[in-house]
């Protein structure tokens, strides 16, 4: 049943381009974290066909109303002709099982449009549930402001969800800036209008809204026509066969519907506003950035920047320059961004305001291999090629090397990026089986750009893009130096000086020379000096219009010269391109957190307990220390094991109330916490692990050391339990 | 010649209650990030005097100034009676050389008049000047969408920089949240007004303003006065000595003057537009936060936050739960925040965007002990009550325990985080003589605060504010408590339950119950309800107004009982205290550059080479690696130690460029590297410490642990110099 996956959908913007295509397309490739592909494009096809048992449910409901509108006749009849009581009874008696029937068909058809193929729908609700409610009881974040009733889209994370972050953070700057040698920048969120109008933002980053006609309450125009179409196809039994064919149509080209093919939609249904019942709005865009002020004059627009990425851009020439004038180089910056959702839903993944993690790492067009390849080119996990898409197939183990060697990824330096976001990820702790990385199909992608792929991981909202790794071609760096004016180019040195031809429009008046002087190509492009050339040479005059004078004038021969000269060439002067990995912070914590959850019972087997089996790399406390019982000389070494843990730089917590053991492990477990030592005399402790629940016995000069060496990877915690006593857990275990 | 200090006054914000007093005073003293106090207020007094010299030059100019046009009427008479011409000569040579003592003497006055007793202001510019130079160059940072002509007050922070800070809020994280294990939290930028409202920003948060009458451009009222008084004091030699007074007591009360007074002072002076010499509007309040709207209606305004610690009061609850409802905790936030100032100046130190780092200490009131007291006691280093202050002295070193027992410093707690303070700026390589602690003077602190000690530290822009350390008593916690009618309280269970009496108003009416019930304390206090019922009990019934209703009923002694009952209380609920460390990052990042930067002459003599004594800690780069030479061995040899460093965390640079070694350790000192590597052997390398310029010769499967052991401080250079041969530096030296 997957066509039923585009319910899950969280696309929020046309991922094709729209009618005013190709201003629009660039954009949306460029805001990468607008992207979310549950399903893939393939599922369109199959969208607009029943899966083969919905249509046999669909067909034998159909025909158990028909029965039970015949036989709820027959009762009516025989009660009209006061038949005998015997027979009203057998006849009830067959409407009510003929009703149970359909009752029981109904609940099978409801299973089936709730299941997406890959697991039911309700499961997942069930098991997101049991996971956000962990996570907000223990502050790994909570809604923002609550205390004031909060704001949608907004989240504070706590003290352990600060801490994963933190650890995801680390982690992103050891893996890319150290490892790579990457240039990182920290530019301001405050950017003014102009470097957004150069990047396309201030036109074109907008959703569709519409407004209620009445109160005035916004709604974001394709959720409201995906919500209706959603529950008219899961709550309305009796749609005749063409309702349920179309409405499945919409919801397959939802993302590709015009501005006014929506509202269509909306007319054309009949959806009022889903709070008051009142007409709406025709749709219209609205751009989702922040706007502001900049200075006190309220004349100067500024926005809180979309994305990082533009402060990267702005900046090439002064970090070419900081790398030596060499490429390749990459540049990296962590910071917060800002989407003014029209309306955010989906907790963590879709918010106001959220961290990225973006490299810009800029390459010489002609040439894209990686000195580094070498070490990814082995790697095998999910690829999902567009051409697999478009032939409806899944993802498949595929070796990096042979997606390379036959062209499927476009170049080693994206395919490097690739396999170092596949390594960074399932580092992480994200289970690699639900991680796959998916090419952007054709209608997806920008003009100009190379390749895209997004690392898609899955989690109950179904496959939410965490990371997207565009190679943009030069087109960012093309976008600011025209508007800017500024070059942004590098350049090489050419081994032996080369011959060029060169347009060379020498002037004989002032007022031309104005108009040409150092901006010949602005002024004319070759063919159009050449055509001039000619033209002056046979009719000795031709009509030329001077934008800077806004007229037309009449230029002679002896006005100018126009010719072709050759000159040498000593370098190649080139805008480099850009490869782009992106990663959506907050994204990858919440698939984290998911793909982490797991409940085991209780010792006395009467409730369900939560973990976090986070590695020890992201787990936002490395371990709890609790004296067994509430005494001085227990709380004492309590103290000296904390200090020792502090002088290591090992964060811990300490847990020194009265409540059990079993408690106190269950609390910690529920943070994610990897090891526990519990006091329990005043020489040695036990050290218990989170997940084989396994417990060892170790001095007390030596816990710092074990933690660490476990915590920071050194060690495994196998090989800590071949040095120290095991411990029998009857005493302290949950 | 203190008194001119606050011409380099960095104060934009009055540090005094305004007019409007009570309000604005508890805002203002939490702004922290808005004081800088870069001389005393003990300045205040003697800025109403001349400093001797002063006197006596100005005096001195006025009498040359007098004899010189006496004897210019003199040669003018001669001239006009056709004297002799030798006479004339005579007398043109005498006006002369009494024009060249006048001269003189101005140069004297305008050397006297740019010093401010800790050292000549030019040469603190030009000092800055080199910094600054070598800061943008370098990109350690530059300002902001430089290729669009750039924005007033936003800074990107390159490579260099990027690097610094993250090595700062690196150490801070680990010297005060892992050393005292905070709970960390990270909330968004973007806020809701009533959050904002509740903390008192959205109607105090201001700057007084005054707009060019004809263009509209605005400017800083006070800015514009201040630099008046500057000008008309350093330009101008003939001012009268009541003028002078006049100006310098405009300056010295500047922070303290009310809008009209501003205002009058500007008309007054007849003070003009800078730019077009226009007139003036009066000045009026301008509020600096940058303001959006959050959500598609345009309705709901939000601010960029001004500050992080509202995100840790809000949650004040959470986090008490958190930490098992126990005190003293405290919280911790790192993250941007947002001013948008009218017109900033002064590069780093008072920008529109900033990262600060907030601790937010929860404490019992009655309690303000801190266990770890004992570990700063006797910590001495410069502190400068507000005595010493008024009394016109200089910051004396002291011990903090004294201060504390002497009863200058409030409590333990507020101690124990100076300590803190002093041990985290000293390590980050701030200069301890040019940091002290300054008190908030009586009529800076709000009337809630318990006491405020600012971290100053001197710059060449004089003394700044970096951190500020406040004991805000309960006022954040009531503020947003009353605001969101939620209970921000702690509470701790008694010993021994007590006796209380409580006030009980019992309606006998469905009308008053509405009034009273649950809501008792706020319909009445406990005296206008015993007054009540003492005319009940006498008159038998009472007028009173019901807000709910809007008027006044009468209530008669039928309808409600009033009673004062005897309960037993378990626990005492009170609201805590919060000691509040503020950091300014960027401010002390920008003091920790000045503080590193020397220069020494190049070994040829002919140039003066910039050094950044970073301590390893800050470094931006750990250490630079460059083939003596340019060859395919040596650049193997720097490939493989670049992979044994990276494997062993340290990030360092790799330079192949074909420069000159010297140039290329001029480079990397300017840069602050502590190490540089020169690779000219395939067996072993040399090692130079950036300051002392020693080198010596290790083994290349050596270098990494070496540097490593170095810069993270587990040995010193002078350790390690014993360890290995030390090597002549002819051949690479610069």
């Amino acid at each position: 049943m997957r066509f039923l996956s585009s319910l899950y959908s969280l696309s929020v913007f046309s991922s094709k381009p729209h009618p005013f295509n190709s201003i629009f397309t660039p954009l949306l490739n460029h805001l990468h974290i607008s992207f979310i592909h549950c399903e893939t494009h393939s599922t369109q096809q199959t969208l607009l066909f029943m899966d083969a048992s919905e249509e046999t449910l669909r067909k034998t409901l159909t025909e158990k109303q028909n029965s039970v509108t015949t036989q709820a006749n027959v009762v009516r009849n025989l009660k009209g002709a006061k038949a005998a009581k015997s027979e009203i009874d057998a006849a009830v008696e067959a409407l009510n099982a003929l009703k149970l029937e359909k009752t029981s068909i109904e609940q099978q058809l409801q299973a089936v449009l709730n299941s997406d193929g890959s697991g039911n729908s309700l499961n997942r609700e069930a098991f997101r549930h049991a996971v956000v409610n962990t996570l907000e009881r223990r502050f790994f974040y909570k809604p923002s402001f609550s205390i004031y009733g909060g704001v949608a889209g907004l989240y504070d994370y706590g003290p352990p969800g600060s801490a994963v972050k933190s650890n995801v953070l680390a982690f992103w700057r050891q893996h890319f800036v150290l490892k790579e040698n990457m240039l990182e920048v920290d530019c301001p969120c405050v950017t003014p209008e102009v470097v957004l109008k150069a990047s396309g933002h201030v036109d074109k980053f907008t959703d569709l809204m519409v407004k209620d006609e009445k109160t005035g309450m916004c709604y974001r125009a394709d959720h409201l026509l995906k919500d209706f179409c959603k529950e008219k196809l899961e709550k309305d039994f009796s749609l005749p066969v063409e309702k349920i064919a179309d409405f499945k149509h919409v919801l397959a080209v939802l993302d590709d519907l015009s501005t006014e093919q929506l509202g269509a939609k909306i007319k054309e249904y009949g959806i009022t506003a889903p709070d008051t019942k009142n007409p709406l709005s025709d749709p219209y865009p609205f751009n989702l950035m922040f706007q502001t002020s900049i200075g006190p004059s309220g004349e100067s627009t500024g926005y809180m920047r979309p994305e990082t990425a533009q402060g990267i851009f702005v900046n090439f020439n002064y970090l070419y320059y900081y790398n030596g004038n060499k490429l390749p180089f990459a540049a990296a910056q962590i910071g917060q961004a800002f989407r003014n959702e029209i309306s955010p839903r989906q907790g963590l993944l879709r918010v106001r305001e959220f961290t990225l993690a973006e490299i810009e790492h800029f390459v010489d067009p002609s040439d894209k291999s990686h000195r580094k390849y070498g070490e990814v080119v082995d790697l095998e996990f999910l690829m999902f090629p567009r051409e697999e898409q478009m032939a409806g197939n899944q993802a498949k183990r595929t070796r990096l090397g042979d997606a390379v060697s036959k062209g499927i990824v476009n170049n080693e330096t994206l395919a490097y990026f690739i396999g170092r976001v596949y390594l960074f990820l399932t580092r992480l702790g994200i289970d690699k089986e639900r991680l796959r990385f998916r090419q952007h199909l054709a209608n997806e992608m920008a003009h100009y750009a190379a390749d895209c792929w997004d690392a898609e991981i899955e989690c109950s909202y179904g496959w939410v893009e965490c990371v997207g790794i565009a190679d943009r071609s030069a087109y960012d760096l093309n976008a600011h130096s025209a508007k800017s004016g500024v070059a942004l180019d590098a350049h090489e040195k050419l081994q032996e000086p080369r011959e060029i031809e060169k347009l060379v429009i020498a002037p004989m008046k002032k007022e031309l020379g104005l108009e040409f002087k150092g901006n010949q190509k602005k002024a004319m492009n070759e063919k159009e000096a050449m055509e001039m050339k000619a033209t002056l040479e046979s009719k000795g005059e031709v009509e030329f219009h001077v934008c800077t004078l806004g007229k037309a004038v009449t230029i002679k021969s002896s006005m100018v010269s126009i010719s072709i000269e050759k000159k040498k060439e000593h370098q190649r002067v080139f805008t480099p391109s850009v490869i782009e990995p992106s990663f959506g912070i907050g994204r990858i914590i919440y698939c984290l957190f998911e793909h982490s959850f797991y409940t085991r019972p209780s010792k006395a087997g009467d409730e369900q307990l939560n973990v976090f089996r986070f590695p020890s790399l992201v787990a936002p406390v490395k371990c709890t220390v609790f004296p067994l019982v509430q005494n001085q000389e227990y709380e004492n070494v309590a103290e000296q094991i904390s200090q020792s843990l502090t002088g290591s730089g090992i964060l811990h917590k300490i847990d020194i109330t009265g409540t059990s053991i079993g408690k106190r492990y269950a609390r910690t477990d529920e943070l994610g916490v990897p090891l526990a030592i519990t006091v329990d005399s005043s020489s040695s402790v036990t050290i218990r692990e989170r997940d084989s629940k396994e417990q060892i016995r170790v001095g007390i000069d030596e816990v710092a050391a074990v933690v660490k060496a476990v915590t920071e990877g050194q060690s495994t915690w196998t090989d800590i339990q071949q040095r120290y006593p095991a411990h029998s857990s009857t005493a302290v275990d949950e």
